[in-house]
């Protein structure tokens, strides 16, 4: 028996119809796959209720702390693996110029990103309809949790990638015992393929934002974010874009926060997309309070996990930041590199491109004057280092090539003044 | 001012002689640098006063929650990122063979590595003594570890590598600042080069073993373990061994806690060499309890974290274990690959080589019957798979190719039978 007394609804972001809970997997049939994308909805009273007593006394290490508002009725369907419960860092010495500065770093996750949170929740879905085998389209983080969080809930994977894809990317998927689909096309075409066959199989679709549980996982982060500062939440967070699932999550569950009388106010939410892959940013810039419009695009910068130029969750991206009080912002691949550089030599935090692009747009609003000095600033880095090790080699120098000489070393150590 | 109250002496491993705690930096003069590694010696009555309350009450999410039994006397020395505190995952349902099987994966440290446990009490014995810059040889998770840890603390490094180092592993390290040597010679020329620099400018050096305070830190996994099993030891632990440092650490840790009382037994630890890089199980092999004779090789394994063939802390790795009642074995890279695919394939944790050789010696172990059915084990997964991502390209199958047909798609599926 499903207990359904906490999720009211599953409502449609484009038409506003609402079905009832589990009364569909994916999408609005109106709207259709990429406009109907669902929202959640809750029971807020109950979650009022119920919320704060359970987080503060839960012993959980992870994102089953915040139970009460994550869309699962038995918590023992997700992975058994830690998701979430990563560190927030305070990084106020940064600069003179921000009173606080705050860093969710993600890249411990069990597959290294913040998609493990979402993934959670597709997998336990998956495993509630007795279902056997989850499927995807991606090349990149999605893949990759997808992949290892199925394993451990031992629930077989069937991943569709372009065949161009990585070598490294597919071993992980490989390791992971997903069946993988090298599929001789573009990523529109696996996700197409994707799509196709999970419905010719009745297989669970974890493809970014057709699935409402998806952003559910990705609001996790903001609730950790939110109870690690004592529930006295930042004025703004940077946030990197690239599908729109992430900020979507992270919209919704700062706005559901509030609205439980947990916090007192939201943080403006600012999304960060690279200057080449900006769809997002554009249909936001268009936007007036009504129909979203999309224009799809060629997407290209380095920071391949959100080099999307049709991003699936566009509609939802749009509307939530709109609703916050939010906006966007874009960065070049030169600020992205430099971002990630400060962060590792800085911090010791080693983010991939894609996530140290959240970092570049809060630097270049610092740069720009956007912020007050006593602005509390907190920053979702989304991502290891060490999923795109190639990515970094063309942003630092050169080792010092050296023979085993004592004096050699000292030449060079005493030219650069290390000594 | 220093607080010494807690420590008591360093006792050099070989000769026992003990000294003032923090008179020396590395090694006994005696004996060495290589025979000369020294212990800490605690205050234990001091330590069993205060240990359990500490821990019960403490609200720290990682080793700082271990204060009482760790070397360092002003805890904000160590660097501001969350070391340890990793998860400890139950796999009983791994087999029916076993009925309690733990695994704790220390792949989601900040630099992806058991090795942050150790650095970060390099980095605060390096601050504590007013230090800018620190050094150490590395091709591997230690230097990255330095690397990060440092780069978070303020902390210049200075780091040799072999020349033939593979460029990822270098540019992770360029990445977080680290000024990169790359010696045209071997590791051990890399090794005694940098320990030549470090005592030239008197920068602190982080190489393997020189070091009383990385022993230390490695014992805090054994400490996570015991609290994360409520003080309930396993009977048999696995443990991957390359320098020697990790499981000396592990030993140590063990005992103490049984010493302070907080623990009624110690588990058995079991190190787990890779077959081409034995040379310490080949020493323990021929250990009577008098002094550890050293025979060094050349090292040849897949697993680039433990392809030591002259290991530097040989000598604690040897009479710990020997005390502990312990024991060493032997795994190939065959089943090193098996169990790394196996780790990741069933429970979704991806290992490194060298931490699935732990799981290796593990797997052989229940194989030839030399483990019960009721006992409880503890396997240390030691390094995150993505540091080495190329390593298991060989051992996972290549991807299906396709074309966007779902006819082409369908025809697989029902072949393999995954429909």
């Amino acid at each position: 028996m499903i207990n359904t007394s906490k999720i009211n609804s599953l409502r449609c972001i484009t038409c506003g119809t609402t079905y009832e809970p589990y009364e569909l997997d994916y999408t609005c049939p109106e709207c259709g796959a990429r406009r109907g994308t669902l929202e959640v909805i809750y029971n807020y009273d109950k979650v009022r209720e119920e919320f704060l007593d359970f987080v503060e006394s839960s012993d959980e290490p992870d994102i089953r702390k915040y139970e009460p508002l994550l869309p699962v009725e038995d918590i023992g369907l997700l992975p058994p693996l830690r998701i979430g419960g990563t560190p927030l860092y305070p990084y106020h010495d940064m600069t003179d110029e921000i009173d606080e500065l705050w860093i969710k770093d993600d890249g411990g996750n069990p597959t290294a990103s913040y998609k493990d949170r979402a993934t959670a929740f597709a997998v336990a879905e998956a495993r509630r309809q007795g279902l056997k085998t989850m499927t995807c389209a991606s090349t990149g983080n999605a893949a990759s949790s997808l992949a290892g969080l199925a394993a451990s809930a031992g629930v077989e994977t069937v991943i569709f990638v372009p065949k161009a894809a990585p070598g490294a990317k597919i071993a992980q998927l490989l390791v992971y015992g997903a069946n993988v689909f090298a599929v001789d096309g573009s990523y529109d075409q696996a996700y197409d393929l994707a799509t196709e066959v999970a419905g010719e199989y009745g297989w669970y679709n974890r493809s970014a934002a057709m699935n409402p549980y998806l952003v559910e996982g990705k609001k996790s982060g903001a609730l950790e974010m939110a109870h690690q500062l004592a529930w006295d939440v930042p004025d703004r967070v940077f946030v990197s874009v690239g599908d729109g699932s992430i900020i979507s999550g992270i919209c919704k569950g700062f706005k559901e926060l509030e609205k439980i009388g947990v916090t007192d106010k939201k943080p403006e939410v600012i999304g960060v997309q690279a200057e080449g892959a900006d769809t997002i940013a554009n249909a936001f810039d268009r936007y007036e309070g009504e129909e979203v419009t999309i224009e799809d695009q060629e997407a290209y910068t380095m920071a391949d996990s959100i080099s999307v130029g049709k991003p699936r969750d566009i509609v939802k991206a749009v509307k939530y930041v709109y609703e916050n009080g939010g906006r966007y912002m874009r960065v070049s691949d030169e600020e992205i590199k430099e971002a990630q550089v400060e962060l590792a030599r800085n911090r010791g935090v080693f983010a991939e491109p894609a996530a140290a692009t959240a970092c570049a747009g809060f630097r270049q609003a610092l740069a720009n004057g956007e912020l007050n000095k006593d602005d509390r600033i907190g920053v979702f880095i989304t991502g290891n280092g060490l999923k795109d090790i190639d990515a970094v080699k063309e942003s630092v120098p050169e080792p010092e090539v050296v023979n085993p000489e004592l004096s050699e070393v000292k030449e060079i150590v005493e030219e650069k003044g290390l000594n």
